[in-house]
Parts: structure tokens; C-alpha cells; sequence
């Protein structure tokens, strides 16, 4: 095995040591979601994640991580609602759309308001209109945690990974 | 689009809201995980996660999320350590024994223990090795926030995904 980084627990990691962190991480695929919100003066935010996760059932909560420099970062406060969606492969655009420059992430019909005028995304396989009820920051990015309420299913896609820098599909079972 | 839940903000949702919000989670592909740990008797406990995300990468954070009636939750604490441990098709046996009752998951020669006693599964295509610097339950299940200080990158092998209650390998470019 190649050693990646081997600090002790009062050793600060080395930027090669990052770097090996992420080639880790590299080696772990995700599914795509993109999360919007609005400001308090109505301005639509959002962003791709590949950091969403189901925290519990019942009641029904999720969470995702986030950048505490990203354009969407003002509008998670405890209280606020946020939507999120699933994507496929016929909704990559959205993807792109959702990690483009934030001036560009609502120019287009791709979008309308929804509950809590908070914007959903057309066409997204599933999606789901919840309040954040945690943030916790942690250095310069955050978990946030959102009980759902709402949402619906769209149309039957498959799923969107990210795997190696690349947008994929699924599969065959292993 | 079919509604999946349509309460408001002060409604608790019904049983089939909440399998509603399962179905939408079942169409978000997830990357496969172990996540393992000792407790303060020795005894190694863990468990395969679908919620595994990078946080951060300067200082290199992950999350994962986890029931708190999990047999490794007592390993759960402030300062405590754990193995993240990147899966591939090959070591799909990983998954399914960190499945499987808890009294069998460490019965057998496909772990021995690294940096600070904690189990390190064999064969994997990467281990990180971190501290637990924050655990936010929520309801009957936790967010657990871990700064990586070792690690390795071991053998080439796809990257493994849970999706639709299968396990698969990642597919085409889309």
C-alpha cells in the first residue's frame, strides 16, 4: 500500500497529505443533488452536492455539506426552507447549470417557485421541499440537516453519479 | 408528477410521506463505505455506510451519518478514533460482513488493527484513519464529523455503489 499520510493525532497534514485525501475520496463515487433555496429578499440560490445524504426515516431527514464561501451559504439558516432534488442522466444539465457561476444558476425556464417560494427544478426524478433545522459549522464549511415535508416523483431516469471528475450512470450489479 | 407528501409545516407526515421519502432517496445513487472503531474495552465494532461525504479538504473532514441504536455508537465519542475504509467491487464481501449481525462482523482474517487499535479492513482501495472532532445527534440517529489524519491507498478497483438495494459498479459517461 501506498502511504497516504502518517502524522500523529498533533501534526498538522502537509498539503501532499490534502492531496492524498482527496485521492481517497476519489476513489468513492456519489450521487447528485442540487439544492436551492431563497434569500430573504427572494433571490434564488442553490448548488450541486454530492455530499447528500439520508439521516433518518422517520421523522423524514436529510443532510448535505456545504462550502461556507458558496453564494448559497446566507439563506441556510435554522428556520429557512431549502429544495432538493435527484438527478439523472437527463437532467445533468442541472448539474451544470447548479456549479456554474451563481449569477447564471436562475437565468433560464429550467425553474419555477415553489413551496415556501423556494425554487424547484423541472424535470428532476424527485424532489423534496424541507426546513433546515441544524447547521453546524465546521471550519470553513457545514452540515446542514433539513426535515422533509414536501416534494414529489418525476419522471423514472436513472440515477447521476460523479465518479473521477466525470458524470456517469450506474452500472451493472456487482 | 406524483405528490409525495403535501403537509404543512406543522403537520407530522403520515407512514406513507415517509415511505414516499424513501422512494425519492431510492432514485440517489450512494458510494459504499465501512466505517469501523474500537471501543474502550477492545472490542472492534462497524458498520457499512451509504452517507459517507468529504466535508472538507483543508483540514481534510468527512461525515457520515448512523443510527444511535447501531452496536458501534458507543464508540461514538469526542476524541475517540475510526477507520473509513473505501470499497470496490472486489471487496463487496467488506460490505455485506459490516452488515450482518454485529457478532459476526469481525469474526474472520479480513481486518487487523492499525493506527490507534482500530480495526483496518484488508484490501480495500483506501483507509483513512481520523478523530472524532464532533457527533450532532438528531432524533435517533447522529451525524458524525471525523478529521483524517492517516491513511493509504490500496489496490485499483471500481468504486462501489448501493442503489435501489443492489450493489453496482458505475457505468457509462453521461
Amino acid at each position: 500500500m501506498e502511504e497516504i499520510a502518517g502524522t500523529g493525532s498533533d501534526t498538522p497534514l502537509a498539503v501532499d497529505d490534502i492531496e492524498a485525501f482527496k485521492q481517497a475520496f476519489r476513489r468513492h463515487a456519489a450521487g447528485v443533488a442540487a439544492v436551492t433555496s431563497v434569500m430573504t429578499d427572494g433571490t434564488p440560490v442553490g448548488f450541486t452536492a454530492t455530499s447528500l445524504a439520508s439521516l433518518a426515516a422517520v421523522p423524514p431527514l436529510a443532510t448535505f455539506n456545504m462550502s461556507s464561501v458558496s453564494s448559497a451559504w446566507p439563506a441556510m439558516t435554522v428556520g429557512n426552507y431549502v429544495a432538493i432534488h435527484m438527478l439523472g442522466p437527463q437532467t445533468r444539465h442541472l448539474a451544470e447549470k447548479m456549479a456554474a457561476d451563481h449569477s447564471e444558476r436562475f437565468v433560464g425556464d429550467h425553474w419555477s417557485p415553489g413551496p415556501h417560494g423556494v425554487p424547484v427544478l423541472s424535470d428532476v426524478t424527485a424532489w423534496m421541499v424541507g426546513r433546515i433545522v441544524e447547521v453546524h459549522p465546521v471550519h470553513n464549511n457545514a452540515v446542514v440537516v433539513v426535515q422533509i415535508e414536501t416534494g414529489a416523483l418525476g419522471a423514472e431516469d436513472e440515477a447521476l453519479l460523479y465518479h473521477e471528475r466525470r458524470y456517469l450512470k450506474p452500472g451493472e450489479p456487482v
